[in-house]
């Protein structure tokens, strides 16, 4: 169960008005790695985990937080729309700052909500739960933070460039450590459970069911083998089970696929048309 | 550019039809981490790789790799629905397998593609984009890749035990080799990239511009504090640049966040309405 | 600013495991009217709020309890997953009930989010932000609340006529509570605001720029004219500012469009071609 | 079944073209709340309702001017785009006015559509039916209806107010009369149904099964109690069946939940990692 | 402008009710190639004809027919969902038949549309506007209907051998009959644009643009030659304007390609590290 | 099983950057007729037909094509994007240029993709399998692949008129020509289907059992005759089995549709309420 508290966990109020950034912001609130993304990826996970514990708790606790995190890019991106100019082409034709503003902010701002902030990133996609995962498993599930985490701050950093006014660099330096926490805190996470568990997910299905002689096997299948100079094609494999190896000319193992034909309910091209190679039709024949 | 041979990388052959099973392992052709978005994944991220040499190498490798699994699954789908029998209600009252086949197929796979295998998950969900990552940013891109390969092996390894065909068996232990490869392999990748630039995405960043002072804080916003017993509440960072600490009860540090009013053309609620606390008006006064 | 507690806002345990109904429950979850779309829309109303006071605040307090909502569904449809069967064809073949839950329930329960709950419907629909609204009108809003309200009820109640475990029953019937709260509450602010502003949305845009002459006209576009009947056909209008009248045979007030032709550069079927009304080409002709 | 007439509802003819507002347009044809929605939800309403007479001749009267709405505007914006000029950097750093334009309007009218009206969205969302509900309960449906027609008048106010071209507002003027019509004549349904069956829904649900303990209760889950100043916290609730009660310091009623280990067959975290919850790997071990 | 009347143009009565039936059925009102797909392709079509004519009012017949078959499938979709069972597992588990329905059935038949039909297809995706087509090239469109009409009639014919229900076949059959017709009509107009404008489009652009050396061959990218022996490999290419040929071994015309490094705010890889082609850190260092 | 060479199938160099076309530009490669969709459908195309020979082998070499031409695409577009510059509000009031094209790009450009191209449109609507189709009948596939290329060329050729530059042009003509030679080719192999299987699709469901009355029928449902002129509505049909003729004034051939009421467990409005057809109520009353 949750309490909200007025407050804001950290200050979110820009110099100026901006709705062009207002836009662009938006991507790491609504967007595939924005702040309602890791919210409910992390309570999914933290709801899905059968057992109690830290791992539990430290989800619960990093998800409660991302609320918080969409609350106060909520609020600036409210504030960067205060008083946001729309018009049509001739108001845009007498003042080009009015039509670079109807150019790069998103009109929905003004016709749909009102100038308020939206669940959607910078181009107007709505946002989706095809962005999140949650597995029941928590070495996988870390590492889909672990990325979320990467591509938050990388994006935040971008933005960050992108903008002159203090007040929204303020919050975003906030925003900016806090991925550092979160990066730092699933790296740490995840090595336990490697540590516990060995690094390839899942650590439980029998090496012995799987094809062992394809398991350290990079195959070169374009030109070139500038890939053979990496660190994952000759040596120990990090689980230490295995030794990478390298296969230059790559030859399938399989045989050319032939299909049964259709049953005749399914109406597909029947066979005689199918598989008759021979051309025995005038090409122009209409 | 791209060359295809007939052949499949691998065998792609059930013992007999079982177009339940079809329906499941569509999970991993079209689904999140399915083979369609490792393949459009590691493409993309090859395409965009702003410089030449083994990265840009080692995704087209296994980019153009993952087209191949598509194929096998897409063959081994069309064989798992030969002859499948669809029906109606009467049909399935007449017969309990039949009933069941009804209830577990995707009815697409006979309406819409004939018995072939679709750009699909599981449920029916047609594969999108939203699946995939290509941030510019190989630590980060590569980070995403291990974790598409983490779901991804431990979708395959569920799927193997929910089936008794020692065809399909025998698929899918090719599949989960391989991912076993390729997450020793992006694992390596992701060291030799963390040892070049450090583990925090992105390494560039100028650390003095973000608020340091919480940069490897664990805030307790969660009842109890199992959390705390973790490796990344306390000793030094993954990062080595700082100390985690454990804040059990959190205060906020901002405001509590007050807006300004909209301009009339938004047709908002007025102000006057909005901020009126006091209850003047009869509650049952329709 | 967000906490969170461990217990639950309500209990939430079945009797008994049940695949089939884990998947039908996903719908109030994560469905159009389930509790995250519930939630995001409180919440993003109230941090859309232009003001302080009782509305932003009742919004808060009701998108917060939505939360746990959410966490309640989520750890009920987790416990409904229990060591849930799976399998295939042959599997079915065996067992009628097994043949059962893999029609009844969801392939993506086991091979996607390990037995936990996702954020999808009863389909498997992921669930997205276009489900909810935030208008920055909150008569509008509370409008769409009442909805969301009535829709979400409607399909508890429908839900708890499909299970007969009395866990379940228990858990629906505190969130079917809840839902005659929420409507209640709604209404009464709905209530509130029409008495203040009036029951058009939005109040303040001038009528005289409307057209009045069709402000309060009932045309009857469909055959025959029941409509007539309904007290929107005559009477006073609840706006209190015009009277219904129904036009039974209603006629266009516009012109047949006429639209300009594209230029060459748009490459559209020539003006020439388009506009030949003569047929002069014989039909057969391929 | 339906027939067409050439001619309009009404005219749709702006002064001059404008494509920056042809693209904003588009959020009240193709978007959440535009023509297409309504038309669709109050067709599908329609053809659901299990009875003949005055609701579903009601429906079928207005989803059937509603396509004549879709028409309008389609026509507008074909018009809107006359002649749309489209070009690269080179051409907008030429003429400001051109700039603004390749900012403001989107690409698709030029690439896709031809210079024709899309069944999208201001931002170029394609419609989709998420958007729409029809759920077998008039007053739920209405309800639905009711909140439709308010945001959509809503979002075509603010659109009057984004044109100074008098064809463009000659048209939404008349849209907005029809919303104003629109409004009134599902507040009088609504009201008739209300009266007929109280205003919870659904009505038939027997209320004994709900825990009525807690359906005239406010829980005050955010900080201040701004909101037990509302007509929602105290008196007699609106389906006057009883009264509002307010809890400032809200309690869970349940419990902490704990779930089950999942079987090793789904690959989850074992339970053995999982509830370790003392540290005994050293943090920095890889 | 549209007119509805209350009969429909077919008859829509099933013999009995077969909600398993009912959720196949929905492909054709609301899939991919459904009637919402054709209705609303022919309407967006008609209203972006730039001039009059019988094109435009072609589409506008054939656009609002399909407006009667959405109604057909909804009428009969809703009757063979008449008392539609539902239930949990428990339910199941004492009727085969039963537990079939709840497999094969659609559970949002009974929790969201109340045995109503919905705009979504055979798994439950709600219709989009991704489906369709108006380009404003109208030779390019009759093709999309030819498309649209193939694939529509293929899956009506598939569902036809899915059912024994005499009045569904009854239904179905006259839609068959309707689809045969406008796949006849869609023929004759392309036909007759073909032979106005030749049948590559768009037919306005100049050849001399476009690389006249490769617009008539045939590279062959995959093993195998059995494609040259095609129509499409050799004589009169159909636009009349070329000569088939085949490249048995296609080599690439265009260059490795080398992207310029992203500039530093951009925060990618940093060329130093990206390029470093040699190896020099050992794998296994964290 | 695929192979890939480093070299690009054609040149894809621009003149100079434009991030504003490189928005444009997403559009055919992951728009609704981009390179995606052509790739993804020939290939599942491909991967279904239940035979071998020259209809399989044409789709995969066309598929592997298609492949080739979204490497030079995002090729292509990485360039176009190189140091895009971003920027807030500030930035764009200096300079008019910047103002314009932080209106004309695509934010996520800069923010997610770190100047890559993106699986996306040009107003970034992500790439979705909804665009493609795959039917297992290969006349109705042929055709979806004609309408595809004639899409396809008709969107690079608007492309063609919005760009000055040379290295873009010179791309844009080989990919025109190359829509050029897969529209001859679809056709000729529709031409030769068709004479071996008749132009209606499915070919092989008896007439017998489609309704022939109204197979050749031209319904005139909309106002006016137009239609009537046309090639489609006399004389021998295309398939050469019947003759169309022409209703100027359709009569529905079915009744008026009535449905039986839900049972009580689905909570739908009471058949009381819904069929009370006086009015008794006061429509005031609350």
């Amino acid at each position: 169960m949750f309490y909200h508290v007025k407050e804001l966990q950290y200050h979110a109020k820009p110099e100026r008005p901006d709705p062009i950034f207002a836009t662009q912001l938006q991507e790491v609130l609504g967007g595939q790695f924005g702040e309602i993304s890791v919210a409910m990826q992390y309570l999914f996970q933290g709801w899905s985990v059968r057992g109690d514990g830290k791992y539990r708790d430290l989800l619960m606790d990093t998800g409660t937080e991302e609320l918080a995190h969409i609350e106060m890019l909520a609020t600036m991106i409210a504030r960067l729309l205060d008083g946001a100019p729309v018009g049509d082409l001739e108001t845009a034709a007498k003042n080009p700052i009015i039509g670079a503003i109807l150019g790069g902010m998103n009109p929905q701002h003004a016709i749909v909500s009102g100038l308020g902030a939206m669940p959607a990133d910078s181009v107007g996609n709505r946002w989706t739960a095809d962005y999140i995962i949650a597995s029941g498993n928590l070495l996988a599930d870390f590492r889909a933070n672990l990325n979320a985490e990467s591509q938050g701050r990388l994006q935040v950093c971008r933005l960050y460039e992108m903008t002159n006014d203090r007040g929204v660099k303020d919050m975003l330096s906030w925003l900016i450590a806090r991925d550092t926490m979160h990066q730092n805190q699933w790296i740490a996470a995840i090595r336990e459970l490697e540590s516990k568990e060995n690094v390839v997910v899942p650590s439980t299905f029998p090496k012995s069911l799987e094809k062992r002689e394809v398991a350290y096997t990079l195959f070169n299948y374009s030109q070139g083998n500038a890939s053979a100079e990496g660190p994952w094609a000759h040596g120990m494999a990090p689980d230490g089970e295995g030794v990478f190896n390298y296969v230059e000319y790559p030859a399938p193992f399989g045989d050319v696929p032939k299909l049964n034909p259709a049953p005749p309910n399914i109406f597909n091209t029947p066979p005689a048309v199918l598989n008759a190679n021979t051309e025995t039709i005038p090409p122009n024949l209409c």
